[in-house]
């Protein structure tokens, strides 16, 4: 069984020296592997983002920075790059949608809009409707009250929040459907960069709430995605 | 609009002066208010269940200890509880099956059973089909393999794990279900009561995963039912 | 000038050994000394009660558990022992209430009300008039605003609230008067008992809001008091 | 009433794409909202702050860095930009005096003036009297007890500290006012920027003190004129 | 080279199995091994003192619990035990008094006295005088300020406190003299067992300080009886 | 290939409902899967080993307190339990001595005993020989040196410190083998329960040296018989 | 003894005013002294690799940023610079084979390799045989399987993991020999530059593993020396 | 008496509007006040110069960078700047030797030597005889005993170290007289920029040793000269 185990992965995947391209990814998980850029070089996404060419309708690359991202659009085209949501993206053609409801992302402040973002962008690259509000946070809890019925039909909602990260909560409070908490690192002193935010998230007294990384709009946006997708 | 606002809300709820029982969630959010009994007295938590027995079909209380267990058991007729899962469950009639796919719930180790099973009790109690796994933690990862087919026929996966919690990963680069991280607090020095595995989970570089907190069973059981009701 | 500042200051306070009373303090603070029962002996909070007695009108004990409660009423005839408050209370007569206004306590849950009821006590004890609404937490916020004529006409509100500790930041966006968020060490897991209920409150978006040490119930209602003075 | 929720809400505020300008603020607060300035581009300020300029008398906009506030005023006429508080003011007419006493701000160092000063300009703002003490810390006390008679005629104090925050804890035994506690990022190696000053504050062994986040004079200014117009 | 240090510094201790007993210390050191008695058995506390008796004129053992304490009285005659201060002393004769000044200790409340006796005891013990002041915490600082003359005439002095931890600050910044600070455990939430008070002690902005562990009393007279025999 | 792979990796282990026993670890890693008795019962543990006990030579329980021990004592015949160790031992015959060298085990203090035990025992019970040298903490350090022999002519030391931990550090200076650092949990305050040891064995600035888990005297001992083995 | 001890030591190192050079270590460890660059001027390291290059075959200086390594080179002739690894080598002479087996360095992420390659350079460096694998993390973990013959044909495997770091603990699962973690800093939000990582691979339920710090190639690499030459 | 208090505080100290000069500092402490140069301008920094040349015979300004002084020098005649220790010193003559006995600076590595300069100027500049030996940390031990004379004759010994931070524990274990253990931010990973290393010192398992914060040169010269002075 080892050798037929050796031989068989071989296939599943590409050795570009300093990557695995895992092209057994899209069968496996329904979507190309994702890269991500932080910690590579310009150089090293341009060589992934060829390989995976071949053979992938999409391919998404998060967390370039606009430097990155010029260098990058220099040597491949056709690539559209979100600069707020830090986001790349290359398509062959449009996404279906498959997904089986609306995806919803809210977001509580002006400035988490960015992590909003990379949410919205994720899900609807995988194929989703998508739907956003955003600057809706608990200190005037009213103008979400305001947003009642869209919040209501939607199938999985995206819940942004910095600083005390209360609005996943509340929301959660509201409506039957899974919502997916993202804290951001917006804030100050004793937000501790999302750590805050996130640990409230977690202690929510809401139950159909789970949560992600500290401003990983894009896990957020993927998960939601696997849940509309079931 | 205020006035009606006060008018309506008296209905949604029934105040019981140390407690605020709120009748309107089952509406809402699909299920009945559950009783979070870690500090509450069992004169409390008998208050509670019987004002919610005169509308509400299953009620569910959980972190209990046998203690009190056998104190609410004396009171009122009929409850079911789980040592081991410290759930107490009080049904008019057994739920009926109402969520799309089936729940996996699949432990690293042993020691994670109670939380694990945690999980399962309230998925089953909100109407879903249900089935688990337990000790193929990554250290004979043999062990999961030989069980990937149940793994991939998963609608939604619950993956238990404290130590440095590296299950779900795993799991979740396997599938393309919605897989729900519960870190334990299993360990002991680094492991920090379990923050040592939800920062792991966290971090996991597969992306169709969420995190609860730690030792959350239930939580995650209340959210793998709300995404299996999408 | 340092010899009258000696002479007179022995004035001020009476050396007992082990504790130096300060008599001054109901002058300066309009207040007589509170007595901070943790880590003493029953023998200890005894002789400073007696040293006490003989000036002052009310004295006030804080974090005194039953056992040594028992003993302490055993030597100190009238004393009022709250169990859940943790709270000794020894009036030559009933307090006038001398503060401007009402304060309020509110409490997110049924496990919170020990804290919510020492700031109440304390408030009381100080001249105040109070109420107190519990268990409106933030899943199911419509029981909170059914309170909230009453929330509106309160001087002072007290906030009392475990886990993610997001009750403060909403009621401060729906009123004028200064909010005191009590964080208490209700939760589990993250909530790191209370740590992450401070820190959110710390980072509220809402602003007419200050935050007390976790379960310091007695500073709120003695802050609160101060506020209500003014 | 979901209805008549939904329609009155949309009076409340303005949704400006990026934001939803809280109008309703003003009443319901007695000020209108405030911009968080950190996180927003410069010109999303300016659309704030145009929305906003409609309808009320004074725009306050904190944490804008100099070269944000140097595009702002570009834009906006009649801006008040202090640098040292990083506040943005925008009067149509200087406030009213409408705070029962006066708000003292005392500063324990030099370098803590900024926070201080953000404090006093907020409190001013917002229609207060106020009063300004710095650099008067714990390792030469004498210097803060020869302002005796100011400090002791305060309606509310602010006191303001980094390094190991011990200056709120000795004014608040010197008074009955209620003192607002400003941890500041002052220090290094173990002050952990701020987190020893706040945690030092929020153990004080005085009782009429609370405490606002790091660095947060703004915060620390409204809430002393909440206080100050109870 | 190795040969020669290899014989002499067998002389230098004494290996009875489950401990070295360093002989050499009382030369090397000018006092004795002391024993720490946390996590020891009494088996070993005696063993380790047997050997000692021999040769060294006092023997202390430290953090040496009542029950322990007791079953080392019976097998070791003329001990002398302070439950308070959990130190056990064995003398042949009382020390004589070799150190240059006075060393004083300060308690901020009642309940940092245990530590603050293990440092009195501890520094008596190696032979200096000894004076204590006890509860004069900042809170009402003027208790401080009356003992005035017997701190300016102290050669050391050990301030002891909890919570806040701003006593040892003010007194350093009242004399010449070193200042060793003793943060303690008293305290609750924020207080962090001691964290708080020894952080904030570390970052004094008085400078003729320097700090031990939290509850650490006999490091304290350690240290001051080593300052005061220079 | 997934047919062959589930087909085989069922001979791998044996699932007894709340454990699946990996029988093909004492092929592929050279010897049997070791019981971690920390959150087992004494029934699972008995479980576990009468499961292990028809296939492999020597079964070992870690962490096992003595009440859970006596309970295994009763069920299963000619198991050694070391009561210090907290370690269960149950051998058909008795290891052979497989390793190459020897393995030193050095401990700082008395108090750290058992954690150096349990990495002793293992490390036997794995086919290796060993000597040990206990309380030659950095203090004095003189002791150490004094058997500067025996360290030098060992295979691979394993050094065992709490509090400050340095002693690891000063032993990889003196020899050309590898080093395990096990940072125990004695001491108090800022020792953390170990992790201030545990840092600094981290930061050694010597080169030679790797760590494990706090107080995992067993882990301790598995990796140097593996080195040992090499 | 002493005036020997004084007289020797004097040979073992040369003091060059901001430096002790240690020339005995070459005897005493096998390998000279190692530059560590971090926090020393190029000036510094030139003056120190001066004074090695009398006597030593092979020096090493680990964490030179580039800037520092152009000015170097500019003194020093025959320098390699490996620019991602940060590590400067100079070599009288390559250096020969003389660890027993073969070192195999694994890395997680493409964002890892710059840790696992000082690891590579050091572990030649040091006259050991090696390999690498990059990019084979545990979402994908048939890529890691594929290379199962070279894994287990290892002496000694450093396996380099930010993230979640779960790397090391499948590996460790599949082989005998014994795995040294380097945790690295690549990560956000709860990575807490490298801290997760490293927690979790101390918390491994694989036993044939030890850790070193954060990003620590160097470290890992000479261990794995170490252990190579036992 | 506040009266009285009044009056003289006045002439204590001088108010220049953002600063409260304390002249009574030399007289109550023995030196002049000392200018912490962080978070001050240095138009700030030049103003307290001037303001204090009128009545001191030396001044010293902590933590002034390379900019800052510059500045400084162009509008300040006769300063001297040790770039390296960023400390600025204004003398009217040199200082006289008052001290007792010698201060000893000693360093555990090349990249400390910043922090111990800071102590050794801080000392001379109070009166004290002063002595430095560099680069003698624990790695390799024997150049530290290679200095034993000079170690055993000094009356206050100052040890500086970061990484694990060893050091003063081992000096503290070879002498009678006080050390004072400095931690530097010199390190990575789990150094925690000195966290490390000053839990190490809190801990040492000498006791002739107290700490100041982390890099705090300045505080260990003052400590030691206040013990230099005794």
């Amino acid at each position: 069984m080892e050798k037929a185990e050796h031989l068989l992965s071989n296939l599943y995947f590409e050795d570009i020296d300093y990557a695995h391209i895992d092209h057994h990814r899209a069968i496996r998980k329904g979507f190309p592997e994702v890269i991500f850029g932080q910690g590579k070089t310009s150089m090293q996404i341009i060589g992934i983002m060829e390989t995976m060419m071949t053979r992938d309708n999409i391919i998404l690359a998060t967390r370039v920075d606009k430097d990155k991202a010029v260098k990058i659009q220099k040597k491949i085209k056709n690539i559209e790059y979100d600069e707020e949501a830090r986001l790349i993206q290359l398509k062959q053609k449009e996404p279906e949608i498959t997904g089986n409801g609306e995806i919803l992302v809210i977001s509580a402040g002006t400035s988490d809009i960015p992590v909003a973002k990379e949410a919205l962008l994720t899900a609807k690259a995988m194929g989703n409707k998508t739907k956003s509000i955003y600057d809706v946070g608990v200190a005037g809890i009213h103008r979400l009250f305001a947003h009642k019925d869209i919040i209501e039909a939607a199938s999985v909602i995206i819940a942004v929040a910095g600083m005390e990260g209360a609005l996943p909560s509340v929301i959660a409070g509201m409506v039957k459907a899974p919502v997916l908490a993202v804290p951001t690192s917006i804030g100050y002193g004793t937000s501790f960069n999302g750590l805050t935010a996130l640990f409230g998230m977690l202690n929510s007294c809401s139950s159909n709430i789970s949560v992600v990384n500290i401003d990983n709009g894009f896990g957020a946006g993927y998960m939601a995605s696997a849940i509309n997708h079931t």
